[in-house]
């Protein structure tokens, strides 16, 4: 331990269960932390709205009142009290008293991170979000630290356990994503309302953050493309195999040449990809850097105690002395918008059970300069249409091409007359292996 | 920037293709990396057996003296020149001189890795070894750091690429262990003499250097129980796969009630672990700890970029006055002996191929308190013997138990007169899922 191993006096605002974790391995692990710190971890007094008292605070104060968090007896803040603005207010309220600020609170840094960060340097104080991205897994760390030497160009996660457990369960029982969500909602991985989760917010707050760390950017949430997976039928995911591909919610940001893709959507990855192994709640951030070439972190997304372990990180990193993150927001990057993002794309094309149609359909994708690079079609795999009528699906892969120019494409093929329902079109991503 | 941004000073020791990769990234990326740095990192002197004119050293001096590194105009001392004795006596030199060092020596740090961490923390001055575990993936930093607030349980990585390549091309190609160990060398990724690879010591160095960190205990290569990959056959690869697993060649090091285990050896995995999916010379470590749970670390293992992002990634956190890797050596932890490390086995006993040879080895396995979990009996698939003798291979995974007790058991087994063969016994590891 250091000479001057004062202890760092910890605040900690809200008493749900990531900040019971926090408690808990601050008292369990006090011994350990303390070495690695270089100087005690103390708890000094908790604030929430209503007292717990099954919590052992392990001799901390407990108040109901947020104000007491900035007295002058507290060194950091760490902010578990979720939410949007008044969790954003306490924040910059410590910071500017010069106390650092942990937090797990993805809403507030996607959309004021950039504000916040400034005022934490402004005040050279520390402000540490591990835990707001991916849980426990250490990838706000090797953004700003373990790959500091590398110019990112890539970073696709699979950083939403919701969503992943319902593909998972889709996927491996063949269930409907009804039914994989109501199996969710009943072991308690997806919320009474899942929008947040399926529909991809959660995971775009998390990829503006990782954004603006791998692309030295600005805090971009309301830039980042977002499409949820509540579209998502167990007949794409079957085809998906069938083509060697598995299909996640991938969170995409990607250094172009016009400025920067940021986007959420569900993308086909090939089934030799790592990624296309993480299964259920798990998540896993691939992060492609020049230099050090692909990454991958992989672990625990959520939960009481993970999340936990990345505040308590970010705690010892403090402790020592450490600034944390720095440098977003240095450059002026646009984001690019969608219809300039160029992927393949995986089409499913319900038509008449017609000669001629498929040959059709690749006419007009051919016009649009898009290439077929693969295909199903079932010879007399008819099933009953809307109408009664006999139809089948036409499946096709494509060659990467610009989405405004798919979009173009897409409504020809649509109003064609042997196209008898909505075309399904899913991203595809090569490059992750 | 901070206002102290004083250039962080550096020399580097040697000048192979590492240090080269080193110099490309001060040299190419200066702008972003004082910004994360938050002061420059100046290069001042390479120090060299021969000058390489052809290396661009971007204006910094070049000598044939490495003492001309302990100058007081440089802060940090890059190791890079490798070998055992002279590289260490840098490192002390430069450590009691109280200059920070950066090294990729893992050689050095297995053997005398305490010493050095121990004379860094009394003079105040920072050893980084990022690069010296699993090239540029920032394991180090995830032990050191991400992790810190968990007590580890269990890391198994695949750290050596020369042995992954080669179980790959066996896997995938089905060639012999001779034909892919030729392959990886004609692809440069193969020493002439490959020992130090395919035997496990450059594996069981990582080890140490890992178990140190993971179990704050000392620094113990010589307990580190090695087995290396030149005895596995194609067979066992084909038998390994039908039975659901692959076969990595695993270092690992688990706490358990008497002490660490420590080994690096081949090992089946499940097919579903994420380790079964890390082919060619990538690197994977899998870190379990308490709090966080299973976690994974994926990326380039060896390779002078990815190896120069890690030597680049702790002078930034030196540059940012990071005290980096601490905390080795605290607890007195005994190194199990392997005859006390528990595993489960996968067995292939060549016997006659006689009615009742599968219960009679069933029998001597189970009076040593051995369950058998799966097996493979191939009826008919008989092969010429070395005597010219009809015999099949007896294919048996069994449940866990103790090295000592399977060893009693097979030596009994061996000596059964319908055994013709030497018995084949790889550990399997089912928890890495």
């Amino acid at each position: 331990m250091r000479a001057d191993s004062k202890p760092l006096r910890i605040g900690i605002a809200g008493l749900g269960t990531v900040a019971g974790g926090v408690v808990a391995l601050l008292r369990n692990n006090a011994d350990a932390l303390a070495r690695r710190a270089g100087r005690p971890l103390s708890l000094v007094r908790v604030a929430s709205r209503s007292p717990k008292p099954e919590v052992d605070l392990n001799g901390a104060a407990f108040t109901t009142d947020l104000n007491a968090l900035h007295e002058p007896d507290i060194d950091v803040v760490v902010e578990l009290i979720g939410g949007e603005d008044r969790a954003a207010e306490l924040m910059r309220r410590a910071l500017q008293g010069r106390q650092a600020v942990v937090t797990a609170n993805k809403a507030v840094l996607a959309r004021h991170g950039g504000e916040l960060l400034g005022l934490a340097q402004t005040q050279g104080v520390a402000l540490g979000f591990e835990a707001a991205v991916a849980g426990g897994i250490p990838v706000i760390g090797a953004l700003t630290r373990g790959l500091a030497a590398n110019r990112v160009q890539m970073v696709a996660g699979i950083i939403n356990g919701t969503s992943n457990y319902i593909l998972t369960a889709m996927s491996q029982h063949g269930a409907s994503f009804q039914a994989a969500l109501s199996q969710a909602q009943a072991q308690g991985f997806a919320e009474a309302d899942p929008t947040y989760d399926v529909e991809g917010t959660d995971a775009a707050h998390k990829l503006a953050i990782l954004a603006a760390l791998a692309f030295d950017m600005d805090f971009r949430f309301a830039a980042v493309y977002t499409e949820g997976i509540s579209g998502i039928t167990k007949e794409d995911l079957g085809y998906a195999e069938e083509l060697g591909y598995r299909l996640k919610h991938l969170a995409i940001a990607r250094q172009g040449e016009g400025g920067v893709e940021a986007r959420v959507h569900p993308t086909l990855v090939p089934e030799s990809s790592l990624l296309a192994g993480v299964s259920g709640v798990m998540n896993a951030v691939w992060i492609d850097g020049e230099g050090i070439g692909p990454t991958l972190y992989y672990g625990a997304g959520a939960g009481a105690m993970p999340t936990a372990s990345a505040v308590v990180a970010d705690l010892i990193a403090i402790a020592r002395g450490d600034a944390l993150a720095c440098c977003t927001g240095a450059k002026q990057q646009a984001v690019l918008p969608i219809e300039r993002v160029v992927s393949a794309f995986y089409l499913r094309i319900p038509s008449r059970d017609a000669p001629g149609v498929f040959a059709e359909v690749a006419a007009v994708l051919g016009r649009h300069g898009i290439s077929i690079e693969g295909a199903i079609q079932r010879q007399g795999a008819v099933r009953s249409g809307d109408g009664g009528e006999s139809w089948v699906p036409i499946i096709i892969l494509t060659a990467p091409v610009a989405e405004g120019a798919m979009a173009a494409a897409l409504q020809q093929v649509q109003e064609m007359p042997e196209v008898v329902g909505d075309i399904t079109r899913i991203r595809v991503e090569r490059g992750l292996t």
